[in-house]
C-alpha cells in the first residue's frame, strides 16, 4: 500500500501517518519527492479497512493499494488452472463445454424436445430457469420446484447434467437437491449471503458477472464462495451495461483472457444475454471460443416467438445444430474441441 | 405497444403479426408507411411478455412499449404525493428530513456520541449499519443483532427513530423488530425476494437505487414492494456508476425531480455514498435540497479516520453541525424547512 | 511515480527498472515488501511518456502516477481563483452569471425577442449558436456568419455580451471578430488544434466537458488552452453519457465543487443540455447554484415547439423570467447573487 | 415516426398535433388506445428536426423514430457489401486484411525495421502515426510531415500501402498527398468539418468509433463522409469507455457483426487500443476474426519498452510473427484467409 501525502503536508503530518501505520504492526517507508511525500507500507497482513482509515486523514491525498484484494481466486495464489467436474464433463480443460437450453422451463414437452436436440447437436449440459429474476413483478417468474423436476426428468432421459439459477438463500437446498450446478445470476453477484450459502452447498457453482461489476469486484465475489471451502467454481461473462441501446448489453469478451490470466478459475461466456439478439449469438459464440472461453451458455428454444422469456435472443433448435460445427472448427483452430472429442477428431 | 415491421416484411408477414395480436384478445391497427409498416396494439391488459414474443418474430424490426411498465409507483396512477410517517416525522411533506449517523455501528459509545450530536444539530432520524454488505469477504461486516440493540438504545435515549439496512430475507423479521425503517441497499435493488419480504413486514422501507439501475428499473423494483400492499415506501438516489474515477459514483441529482414527476413516492438523496469524499458532502447536500429532495441520508462519525468503514466520506460531528444551517437556508429558499420548524422560522 | 513490480520479478528485473529510471536522471527508491517490490521515482522533471515506457517492461505489474498530469490548470499551481471579465461582467466572483439564449440563431426577430427578454429577466450574457455541430448531416447546421451578425446586432441593442460556439480552427478568427466569448463544445473537447487556436485568439474561452471525459482529461484539455498564454478560461459541465435513457445525459453536478477544488478556473453549469427536458431545467439550475456554480448556460426560446433545434429542453421566455428570482433566492442562501446586485439586495 | 400523447391529452391537444403534422405535408394516423393516444406519421420525406419540434409540445409524452436516421450507410439502402481498394489490397472481401505498425513514427530505422517485419509476417498495410492526438499537451505529438515522409519511404521499399491519422481539416491535403488511407481517430468521430474534408479528398477513409459513440451516431458520422460522394469508407471498432479500469477500454466486438448487418461498409477491429495490454492483443485479434471483422489494426514495435507512445499495448515483432498463423487458422475456420491467399492455402 502506498500513502500519497498532499503537497501541503508538513513533516508532522507525515509523522502522524507513519505512527498510524506502525500502530498496526506494519513498517512505513517514506519517500520524500520533489513535490510531495509518499509512504510505502510493508507488512505481512493488512486490515482491508486500513486504506479507508488512512485516506480519511486530512493531509493524505490518496491511498493506493498495491496487493490484489482477492487471494483465493488469484492465479498468483494458485497458479494451476482449476477444473470443475460435473458427471463426466470437465470444465476448464481442453474441451469447450457447451451448455444449452431454454431461458425458462415452461413445460415438460418444451424441455424434452430441447434437451434431445441439445444433446444431439453436441451440448454437454442442459440449462433452464425454474426460478426467474424478473425486472417487473408482472412478468413470468418461473415454475419453481415443478420446473426443477422437469429438468431432472430431462437429465434422466438424456444423461445431460443440468444447471439452473438459485435466487435466494432459502432455496439453495432445494435447488441443490435437483441441479448439478448452481447458477448465481448477474443481479445477485453481490448478494453475499447467497454466495456463501451456495458455497456451503458444496455443489459446483457458476457465478455470473454483475451488470456493472468491475473484474476486481467479480473476483472478490468469487472469493466469498472460495472462502467457504468450495473450489468447484466457474465464472461467466454475460455482458455489462453501457450507454448504447443497440444491444442488450456490451459483451466484454476481453474479460475472458484477462480473468484467465488473473485467476485460475474457468471462464464461461454467455452470448445470448450479452447480445440480446439471436442473430448475434452465432458470431459472438465463435468469438468467445476464439479468445479462450472454457464454455458457452446458450439459450435455445423450439419456438422462440412463443417463449415465455428471452425469445428474441434464443436460437431455434435448427440454428443451434448449425452453430455447433462452426464452434468446433474455431475450437480446433485453438487446439481445443467442442462436444465429443471423437466427433471433433473425425 | 407499437410493432415496427422490417422494410422487407410482406403482407403475409404483417398479417401474421396481426393474428398473433388478435390471439391475445387485443386489437391491431396497422399503419402502412412509405418505407415500412407499423402495427399499433390496443387493449385493456397486456401480458408483459407479449413484447418479447412479438420481437422474436423474424420480420419484426422492433417492438416499442408505449405504456409505462410500472403502475402502482406511477404518478399517473396515484397523483397525490405519498407521505411516509415514522413516529412524529413525516417524509414527503414540507420538511426536508435529515437522517444522519455512522456508516457502521461500531460500539455503544460511538453511536451514543453520534446520536446526541445528530439530534442537537437537527437531524430527525438516526442511521447506522448493523449488517454491512462488503465487496470483500475480509472487510468488517457489522455487529449484526448487537448493532441493532445499540441503535435501539440510542433511540431510547434521544428519541430519534432509526433506519438500518437489511441484507437478506431471513433477517427481515429481526431487523423489523428493532428498526423503524428498513433500508434496502443499492446492491439488493433487484433482490426480488428481499423486496417482497420487506414489503410484507409492513414497516416503512427505503429503497436505494442500484449502482447501474435505470430509473424505470428502480420504479419497477418499487412496484414489487407496493404490490405487497405496503405503501410506506421512499426511494433514495445514492449515485450511479460511471467511467470517471474522480468520485466514488456519479450523483444523479436530476433523478430527484424526475422521479418526483414520474412517481408519487418521496425521494431521499445520499450525498455521502454518491460522492465518497467528505468535502463534497456539503455542496451536494445543498444541491439536493435545492432540486427538491424530501430528505438526506448523511454519514457522520466522531472520528472518521478511525471509522471501520467509509471514513473518507463521513463528516465529523462539527462539520455536520455547521452544515445544518446551510441546508436550512437553502430549504427556506425553496419554501421548505429542515429540522424543527420552529427553529427554521426563528 | 510508483512502479509496482510483479510478484515474480527477480532482483535482476528490479535492477533493470532502477537502471531505466536512473538513465533519465531520476532517483529510484525501491521498497521491498513481503509480497512484491515497488520502486518510488523521485526527480524534478518527468517525461510524461515515462510511465508508458516503464509499464511496457515485462516484469512491471503497473505504474502509478503520483503527481497530477495538469499543472497550469491546478489550484496547487495557482491557488487564487481566476476571474474572467467580459465587458462589465465578472465570472468567477460573487455573482452567479446567467447566460441565456436560443440553441440556434434562427432569424433576427427570434434573437431580438429572446435577447430583450433575457436582459429584462436578469441574464448577463446572450448565448446563441451560429455554427451547430449536428449528429446527422441532414439536420439544421446553423446560419453561420449571418448568425454571428444577428447576435452582434442583439448585443448592440441590449448591451449583453455574446457567447457562441466555434467548430473548427479555420473559423476561429471569424467567430472571435463577432463574439465576446468563444465556446468549445463537448464533442470538440479533445480537438486539440481547435483548443490551441482558440487559446491564441486571446478571447475568453468556455470549454465544455466532453460527453465521456473524465475530470482529469477535461483539465488536461484546459491545459492546452492555458499553455498558449490565454488565462481567460472557464469550464462548463453539461452532462455526461450514461446507461439510462431517462435523461439526455447525466448532469454530473458534483464536478462543480470538485473542479473548483482541483482548479482555480470558474465552472459554469448547463442544465439544458445535461437534462434535455425543459421541466428539469428549473430544479437543476437551482441545484447548480446551490453547489457553487459560477454561472449557468440556459437555453430559452420564444416558441420552443417551433425551434429548429433543442426545443424540448428550451424554457419559454415566461418560464425563464419565473426562474430568475428562484435562482436569486438560492444564490443569496449561499452568500452570492444573480443578476444585478442591486436587484438582488432589494 | 410515432407521437405518443400523454394520458392527460385532450381531443384538442391531439388535433393540434395532427395539424402540426399536416402542416408539413405529412399524413397523421391517430390510434386511440385504452390509456392514451398515439399518432403515426406517414410521408415521403421528414425534416430530421420534426421529432424535436413535436416532442416540445406540452401534451406530447415522447416521439419515437421508426425509420433509421442514416441512409447512405445503411444496408437497407445499399444491400451489396462495399469493398475498399488500396493498391492490390481489397478490404471487405474474403481476405481479412491485417494493418500493422508502430503507434508513432519515431525515426526512419524504427519504421523500416517494423515495416519489413510486418510484411514478412503477412501484414498488408503499414500503419503509423505522424500527427498524434494526445490527452496532455506535454506528451509527444508526432513528427508531422517528416513522419509522413518516413512512412512513404517505407512504402517505397516494402510495397505496403500506408494508413495514418489526420487530425484537423487544414492537414487533409498534406496527409492525402502521402498516405493511401486517411484515418479519423476516435476523438474526431464527430469533428464534422474534418469528416467532410476527408470525404472530399476522395482517398479511402477509415473512421474509428468514438469513445462513447452509439452505433447509430457512428453510422451518422459515416453518413457525413458518404454524403460527400466518397464511397471508399471503412469503419473501425477500437473500444468504448466503461466503468472498469481493468482494461483501457471495453472492446465492443459485438459491434462487428451488428454493424455489418446494419450497414454495407467493411468493419475493421483494433485489438491494441481497445485492450491497452499487449498480452490481450492475441486472443482479442483472434476473436475479432472469428466474429467477422474485415481487417485488423495492430500496433507493433521493435522495442515496446522504449516506444514514445502506447508501448504497453504494442506487440514485439516476434510476437506479431507468431500471431499471424493463429489468425490464419481462425480465418480459415470461417472460410476466409489472412495475408497472401497462396500462403493461406499451403
Amino acid at each position: 500500500m502506498i500513502v500519497v501525502m498532499k503537497t501541503s503536508a508538513t513533516e508532522r503530518d507525515i509523522q502522524d501517518v507513519i505512527n498510524r501505520i506502525e500502530e498496526q504492526g506494519l513498517v512505513a517507508h517514506p519517500i520524500f519527492g520533489k513535490q510531495r511525500t509518499v509512504v510505502g507500507v510493508v507488512g505481512s497482513s493488512f486490515r482491508q479497512d486500513l486504506a479507508d482509515m488512512l485516506s480519511a486523514i486530512q493531509e493524505v491525498e490518496t491511498v493506493i493499494p498495491v496487493s490484489k484484494k482477492y487471494k483465493l481466486a488469484s492465479r498468483e495464489f494458485n497458479p494451476i488452472s482449476t477444473t470443475v467436474r460435473v458427471g463426466d464433463v470437465v470444465i476448464g480443460g481442453d474441451e469447450v463445454v457447451v451448455m444449452a437450453g431454454p431461458c425458462s422451463v415452461e413445460n415438460e414437452e418444451q424441455v424434452m424436445l430441447t434437451a434431445r436436440a441439445a444433446k444431439a447437436a453436441g451440448a454437454r449440459i442442459l440449462r433452464g430457469g425454474a426460478f426467474k429474476p424478473r425486472t417487473s413483478p408482472y412478468q413470468f417468474r418461473g415454475l419453481g420446484e415443478d420446473g426443477l423436476k422437469i429438468l431432472a426428468n430431462a437429465r434422466a432421459e438424456t444423461g445431460l447434467p443440468i444447471i439452473t439459477e438459485v435466487l435466494t438463500p432459502a432455496d439453495v437446498d432445494l435447488v441443490a437437491q435437483h441441479s448439478d450446478i448452481l447458477q448465481i445470476g448477474a443481479r445477485n453477484m453481490q448478494n453475499f449471503v447467497l454466495l456463501e450459502e451456495c458455497g456451503r452447498s458444496n455443489k459446483p457453482v457458476l457465478l455470473k458477472r454483475g451488470l456493472s461489476a468491475t473484474i476486481e469486484e467479480w473476483l472478490l465475489a468469487a472469493e466469498y464462495i472460495l472462502n467457504t471451502g468450495n473450489k468447484q467454481l466457474m465464472l461467466c461473462e454475460r455482458g455489462i451495461r453501457s450507454f448504447d441501446p443497440a444491444t442488450r448489453n456490451v459483451f466484454d469478451l476481453t474479460a475472458v483472457p484477462l480473468v484467465k490470466r488473473l485467476s485460475h478459475l474457468p471462464v464461461i461466456a454467455d452470448p445470448s444475454h450479452s447480445t440480446g439478439k439471436w442473430y448475434l449469438v452465432e458470431p459472438m459464440a465463435m468469438a468467445a471460443v476464439a479468445c479462450g472461453a472454457d464454455g458457452l451458455l446458450i439459450e435455445i428454444h423450439p419456438n422462440p416467438d412463443h417463449a415465455l422469456s428471452d425469445g428474441p435472443q434464443s436460437l431455434t433448435l435448427e440454428n443451434f445444430a448449425k452453430l455447433m460445427p462452426k464452434l468446433s472448427a474455431i475450437a480446433q483452430a485453438t487446439s481445443r474441441y467442442v462436444g465429443d472429442s471423437l466427433t471433433a477428431v473425425s
